[in-house]
Order: C-alpha cells, then structure tokens, then sequence
C-alpha cells in the first residue's frame, strides 16, 4: 500500500492524522502539487481527477478521497474506533464530520482559494477551470467566523467534536482550524472551550503528522 | 422514531429514497420550509441549525444530517447492503458519494440557491444570513454538465455509480439528477450511459419515495 500526499494540504492531512491515531505506517509518496505534478501524465494515471490524497493497494486498485480512505482504514483496522462503535455513535460522528466538512472546511478552501493568486483558474479542486469569485472571500470569512463560534459552543458541552471520546470528527476539526491559519483566521480569544480543545488536540503525538 | 421531511427537498429524498431501499417504513412528519417553519422554535428545538431531515430516536435523541441517517440505518439494518459489505466496497462507495455530493449536488445546489427569489439572504443551508453571488448561478451549471459528463464516461464502465451493485451512490445521483431539474439542467442526449442508467434507477419502486 502507497499513499499520494502533499505535506502542506489539509486533506491528505486528514489522513495522516487518523493513520497516526491508528498506529498505522505506511509507505507514503509526495506529490508536487505546487508544481502542478498532479497534472502530468505519471499522475493522472493513478488519479484522473488530479487530487491527493490517493490509496494505492497492492493490486493497484485506488481510493482517491480522503473520507473514503480513513473509512477503508477504519474497516481493515477498527481498533482504536475513531468512526464509533454503536449505530448511534456511528451517526453522530458522521453527523459532525459532515458540520466540520461544510461549514468549516469549506468555507477555508472557499476564502483562501479564491484568492490565491497560485489558484487563479483553479478555484475548486479537481481538472475544472474554476474563476476566482472575489465575494467568496469575504463569505468564506464570515462562515470561518460562524464555524469556530457554533464550534466553540458546541465544545462548551462536549469533551470532543462528537461526544467524549476522541474521533474522526476531532481530526477533522483540528484540521479545519490548522487550515483557517493560511486564511490568517482564528478561534477568538474569548472562544475557551475551542481554545482548550484544540490545545488537547494539538498536543496528541497524531497532530505532528 | 420519526423523520423530519420536506417532500420537494433533495436532502430528505435521499433519505426517503435509502429507507425504501431497505424496506423500512416510517413515521414522517413534514415541516413547512417554503413557510419558513424550520425557523420557529417547535423547530429549533429539535434542530438549532433549523435544516431537514432529521431523524429523532425514541429516546428524543436526534440525527440532522442525511448522510448521517443512512449511516444509522445501514448500520441497525444491514441488509440489503447500500453501503458496502468489504473494506474496499465501503470505501468505493463513499469515494463516489463524495464525488457525487462535491461535483453534483452542491453544484445544483450553487446555481438553485444563488438565483432563486425566495432564496435571497439564505443562498447556503442553515442559519447564516448569505447573500446571492450571481456569478455562482453560471458556476454551477458550468459545474453540472461536468458532473453529467464524468458521470456519463463512469456509468459507460460500470452498472451503476459505484461498481456493478446498487448502492447509496446511486440513491444520491438519482437524487442529483432530478434536483437537477429544478435549475433546467438535464443529461445531454448523447449521454446514453447516464440516461440508461437513470432510466433503471428512476424504474425502481424506490424512486417513487
């Protein structure tokens, strides 16, 4: 097994993160993605799409997403769970997984690739050209903003992202609150319970990876 | 348990569509989004970020995300499988839901939420004010025919958007494409593997709910 990554991208991020909390090693392969290496022929063959993070099995049969490799992860290796143990569970995190995805996620990558000038024509991933949208910017912003608040209060009640355990939901989100850096967005000085949390979070060995 | 629905809305559909394809009948209530109904306390009180579906447990408990309560059902009721039954179909699956869900639906979604009038300062889900970014309305259908093309060239190598089964990706491009048509936009008619494809899954009693 091979991973395609690129160090300084939040998704494949994601993926070294939950590998770390699983004790997982693996053979891991960089991509230049600042030099458009994911548009060249040698990656296209492994990923049409031109994104990373890519799975590569040992048949050569690949999952090209970062959610779909941490689920297949999760099955070939459910210890420890990081995607819960009951249906209820399961659900939940899912549930929170997917407010980190769209209110979090997505509004970094809306503000910051609508306007980095590397990006221009290129707003969304994947082989589309995509023009720069300037008001994404200021609305990706403001839903930065919204996500650490809604964020912050739901930590007020809950030790993790998705209850009191540690899960898939708290990797994404610290990933969520690395990436907003490169926007130059962060959790407010009165936000304590996202501060405490993402303090808890950063210093587990998996946040180094 | 109960099923908060809205019957013209994507999300819920999925969602009705899935439990079908269980054979798992349910009580449903619908909420009247058109009246702004997800807006009033009854509402919020059962869900702060005022969206449908949401799936309530017995116990009160709640579930507000589509993907999230198919996760909860295939999970209480595996069979038939809609999400897998390897580590690899799982995985496969959920790739193509994503790709499905970041290329297809949220395209639709783009184009319908930035340009419709009853729409205007809510052109996300939730309970943020956004305000309409025309320019989105012309991003999204761009971004549609892409979907409709690669999903064209992936339905030409396989029977169904996941691989020969039948399976949640399918639930969610059925869901897509119809959704589709509330912007005018439909599968071109030399899209004969898409347009086979859809007229087997539109066929199935499933997609009647």
């Amino acid at each position: 097994m091979k991973l395609y990554d690129f160090a300084l991208a939040p998704n494949p991020r994601r993926v070294r993160l939950f590998l770390a909390e699983k004790g997982i090693d693996l053979e891991i392969e960089q991509v230049a993605i600042r030099d458009g290496a994911q548009f060249e022929p040698a990656f296209r063959a492994i990923n049409p799409n031109c994104t990373v993070p890519v799975l590569q099995l040992d048949d050569g049969s690949t999952i090209a997403d970062s959610f779909a490799i941490c689920r297949y992860f999760e099955e070939i290796q459910p210890e420890p769970p990081l995607m819960g143990r009951t249906p209820f569970e399961k659900a939940t995190i899912t549930y929170w997984q997917r407010r980190v995805e769209l209110e979090g996620f997505q509004a970094v990558a809306e503000a910051l690739r609508n306007s980095a000038e590397r990006l221009k024509g290129r707003a969304l991933p994947g082989t589309l050209p995509v023009e720069q949208i300037p008001d994404l910017v200021s609305r990706g912003r403001m839903r930065v903003v919204a996500f650490f608040e809604m964020l912050n209060e739901r930590l007020g009640e809950a030790a993790f992202v998705a209850g009191e355990d540690y899960s898939a939901a708290d990797v994404d989100a610290l990933t969520v609150v690395d990436f907003a850096k490169a926007i130059q967005e962060e959790p407010a000085e009165n936000q304590t319970a996202l501060k405490d949390w993402y303090a808890r979070v950063a210093a587990r060995p998996s946040a180094k990876a």
